[in-house]
């Protein structure tokens, strides 16, 4: 099978929607031409469950796919009406935007490159000195179809919960801690705008990027997970980063970065976009050092500026910069375990040393802020001396970044340009919390968005596991983001199964904090899926868990039967007894002893002198 | 292959010893002829490693195992040097003990049985009205054998830590948050005795498992791991049990929970505690329940109490006793989302109701204490009221069972026998603190064994990791010893793979605990792994992590050439550029600086008025 005809057939593995699912869409009342998606998922006793679905068109039967045309744009109109911005001709393409040397003859390339060009767009950009920023919108009252869009698709469809809910001496006694978070009972869009405004949440949505299905990123909101694709020099091509992209939302990306370091970059970075319903980020500073050969010491504020519009034009979402690596902070990290870790922030820390000059991201970033805002690029301030070991977590070379990003955050929404803040990396537990304190304190609230934080630094293999301990946390502490980590984490690049398991991992630690945070609605699911456990429906079990084909595989391991899908009893304990089925009884008993209680009471009430004690048995 | 070639190969498999690893052994102070087995790991730049090594004498070479005669029994001796203990013909086993009715007919049965009378030894107990209890001897001043072993395991060797924890600014920075925890900065035999005096930890060694490698299980001893195995009866045989046992114990795993609810029940656990040199632990209410046919009704207290003989003359370590589950409790869960879901507790629970008397283990609790402390086996207090959702945790049934349970923690203590706690379950984030202080303050810091938590429900396939979360955080507020969750929890029994998914998970969340408790030394293993991985030593990476094999797999896939385990780079950034490569740079550059800011001092104090900015490159 050659690559072309793998990478079909991985896409449609990828289309077929979850079991028992199938895509729905809420309607705006603001704009009600809105298509909010939902999965709903039907149980086999009637209910239809509602879930926040991240997997975009590819899991609508509906949609027609074709990934070499793009998906559907449904925010152009959107974007078109506001009237504020304009097409233009674009940057001009050159043949190092791919990393390519002038001569450089690769006829495979060549024929992606033809094919992407079904892809290009003539981008957009605001209208001279406008600003298009979300941010901008909200801050002058204006509640945009994206603001609807994500108060609806985080509220999700309510209707089913109301009984798994009812309960009230349940929902007293597991009613979340939020830690300072603040949920209304229902988000509405002007809580959205209120949020965007207060730079409290992010909505990354370049407006040349007019497939996204927006999302919001705030600690108001739903934690999100942000999966990492992207080639290396060492490995990978093309399709199979489109086909990860895809794999990634359907496993519950909420955001994708694309970290290609190798040849391609440009080609590769077009396809992904045009193809990615999720808000697609990127590290710039990447692509600058392809253009200057790899030579961290040649790169320039020009080289670098240029590679913004381009990936601007392009529609990325959100961009890394890494203005926080001050050349004085540098120094901090000499005597650390191990140094700096952050691969951004090594490259600008070798400039700054080479020139022994401040970081030009740092003395060039309200021009940057001209760029972000033309185009609505989110800011995604890098952590580039994050720590790369619990040795060196939470140390001043940390902290001075991070009160550093908190000054460059003011400055950001003096242009009303979106931020969000990334954090490390490798923090043990008990120092977890602090680093988040420091986060709100320093930077004003701004969306928290970290890598982990892995909490041990011993587990290779099982990366996953030692950072979804660290991200469950700190997402119940107030982060926004989670970055997942893989189970190849400083081992190698993930292909689609360690990508899968890193988000299932990311995806129980977001979902795990919302629970903690008591994020309305969170809970509804966990109730649905254990009273199908305790109800012995085990498809509906699988149905509603977070990886169905799994849950399923691992059942039939043991029992494959169909008929042990409707079995009152498991492989755990057999047929002979079952803790479950055993307490179906003890509802008898205790019904029967409430209706004793009542029973004696009713004969006192009635002048009864002689209580009879009744036997059971 | 036939199953016994099978298991044969799978053993060889496990016996292998860890990659640059061997095995080494610490003497005793007051007890010289003590060999505490440690595993030394060599490095690439000649520094040697020991960590805490489970794995039994199947890691070293020089041991001749034969599974059908057992493992050797160093505690023989201690046992009866003391001098208190005497052999006894033991109670007359039944055929029913393996759950057969008497006619049944099974010739490979027979065969295993024939077997497994190569394992049988001449069972001991206490002489007439003794106390043979680590607990006895420790509240009367005694320091064992066994105390003193678990004192140096516990240490470890110290020496190859020194350099790791030497830096002051370093240290006083990540130090733990030790959350009530007390640890001396060298565990001494003494303290180890005046732990185990106080209950705040066990030491659990039935005098009838002799090939027992000691172990402590406390708040202020590292946090411990425990992994079920068992057959069920749908599915597993003996081999394949004893294969498990070796398998888990390679991973980790401090104790083993036999959980076999089906057929050959008794046969299975004599091959089990022949091999095991962890402490091996039973829930023999499921014997009792075979023997009965699987009618719970049917259960008396003579059944029972046999059943505790039996098992303690074979050796278990420690029995998990649902004493807790007392009628007036049971309607408490009527209207639970997911009522009674712990086996042994529904069992009770049946037997309650039916007969409308309260649990027979309640009211024999003190019947219990003089079986065990005749053999010394440790109550594992069974949480049978645990919550099955998170929607029932922290709820009244379960902390009305856990007061009971430190009722009889105090009942148990006055009879000097060591009790550990079983706790949940299914328990979200913001709610695993609470239930910690509750367990410490009703159960007087009798050590705490908790099943997870789960911190959500939605996560079947993968509840090793919503659980990890919920361990790591439990572990390092207090938890003494964390029950694994394998991938296949709510689904089926887990095969060799799960088991070291689970285990892996756990140990990950046990060290998370550690560290973040501040365990002297716990910080050391991580330290060391990092220097690794900063200088490119990718095999002292590989060597010094949680599973090498994992670890080097994962990186070989990427890059598998020889040449690569030295190169300074790997896949996720290529060769062209690398972060750990230009910290580097960073460490020459801060040399210089702080050589340029002496060299300007001492111009300054030697008179010198000009101060000359040096500029690099």
């Amino acid at each position: 099978m050659n690559a072309h005809d793998k990478f079909a057939q991985l896409l449609a593995n990828a289309r077929e929607p979850f079991p028992a699912s199938r895509k729905t869409y809420a309607a705006g009342e603001l704009h009600p031409a809105l298509r909010v998606p939902m999965r709903e998922v039907s149980l086999s006793n009637g209910e239809r469950v509602t879930l926040y679905d991240t997997s975009g068109p590819y899991t609508d039967p509906a949609v027609d796919i074709d990934v070499r045309r793009g998906l559907p744009a449904p925010r152009a109109e959107w974007i078109e009406a506001r009237g504020d911005t304009e097409p233009y001709a674009g940057r001009q393409l050159h043949p190092r935007d791919d990393g390519m040397r002038a001569d450089a003859q690769d006829e495979r390339m060549a024929f992606l490159r033809l094919q992407a060009q079904g892809l290009s767009r003539s981008p957009r950009r605001a209208r001279a000195g406008g600003n298009v920023t979300q941010m901008h919108y909200a801050r002058r009252g204006i509640v945009t179809p994206e603001m609807e869009y994500v108060a609806l698709r985080e509220n999700g469809r309510r209707e089913w919960m109301a009984e798994y809910l009812a309960d009230a001496e349940r929902a007293a006694r597991v009613r979340g801690n939020p830690m300072g978070a603040s949920f209304p009972e229902r988000i509405t869009p002007e809580f959205v705008r209120d949020e965007v405004a207060r730079g409290r949440a992010v909505i990354p949505a370049n407006i040349n990027h007019p497939e996204l299905e927006p999302m919001a990123i705030g600690r108001n909101f739903l934690v999100k997970v942000n999966a990492n694709i992207g080639n290396s020099a060492v490995t990978s091509g093309i399709e199979e980063e489109v086909e990860k992209l895809v794999w990634a939302i359907r496993w519950g990306a909420d955001t994708v970065m694309d970290l290609s370091t190798g040849r391609n970059i440009h080609t590769t970075r077009d396809w992904i976009l045009r193809n990615a319903p999720v808000p697609i980020g990127t590290v710039p500073i990447y692509q600058a050092l392809e253009k200057v050969g790899g030579v961290a010491e040649d790169l320039t504020w020009e080289i670098f500026r240029d590679t913004l519009v381009e990936q601007a034009e392009q529609g990325v979402d959100y961009f890394t910069i890494h203005a926080g690596v001050r050349l004085p902070f540098i120094p901090l990290t000499a005597r650390r375990r191990t140094g700096i870790v952050s691969r951004g922030g090594s490259i600008l820390a070798k400039w700054c040393i080479a020139h022994h000059r401040e970081n030009f991201l740092y003395t060039h970033f309200e021009e940057i802020c001209e760029i972000m805002k033309a185009y609505d690029v989110t800011f995604s301030l890098g952590d580039g001396l994050r720590p790369g070991s619990g040795a060196d977590a939470n140390d001043e070379a940390q902290f001075a970044e991070l009160r550093t990003l908190g000054e460059l955050t003011r400055l950001a929404w003096k242009h009303d340009v979106q931020t969000i803040i990334e954090g490390p990396g490798h923090v043990p537990m008990h120092m977890i919390q602090a680093n988040m304190e420091e986060q709100l304190k320093h930077c004003h609230e701004a969306p928290f968005y970290t890598l982990g934080p892995l909490t041990i630094d011993v587990a290779p293999g099982y990366d996953h596991i030692a950072s979804a301990i660290g991200a469950a946390m700190i997402g119940w502490f107030g982060t926004a983001m989670l970055c997942y980590v893989t189970p190849k984490e400083h081992l190698g690049l993930p292909d689609r199964d360690y990508v899968k398991q890193g988000l299932v991992a990311y995806k129980i630690a977001a979902h795990a904090a919302d629970v903690a945070k008591g994020h309305p609605g969170a809970r509804a699911r966990d109730e649905a899926i254990s009273r199908a456990r305790f109800e012995f429906r085990w498809q509906d079990q699988f149905d509603l868990s977070l990886d169905p084909d799994t849950a399923r595989l691992f059942h039939d391991e043991t029992l494959p039967a169909d008929g042990a899908k409707v079995a009152h009893f498991c492989s755990m304990c057999g047929p002979r007894f079952c803790s479950m089925k055993i307490s179906q009884d003890v509802r008898d008993f205790a019904a029967a002893q409430e209706g004793m209680a009542r029973k004696s009471a009713e004969f006192r009430e009635a002048g009864g002198e002689i209580y009879i004690p009744v036997r059971k048995g």
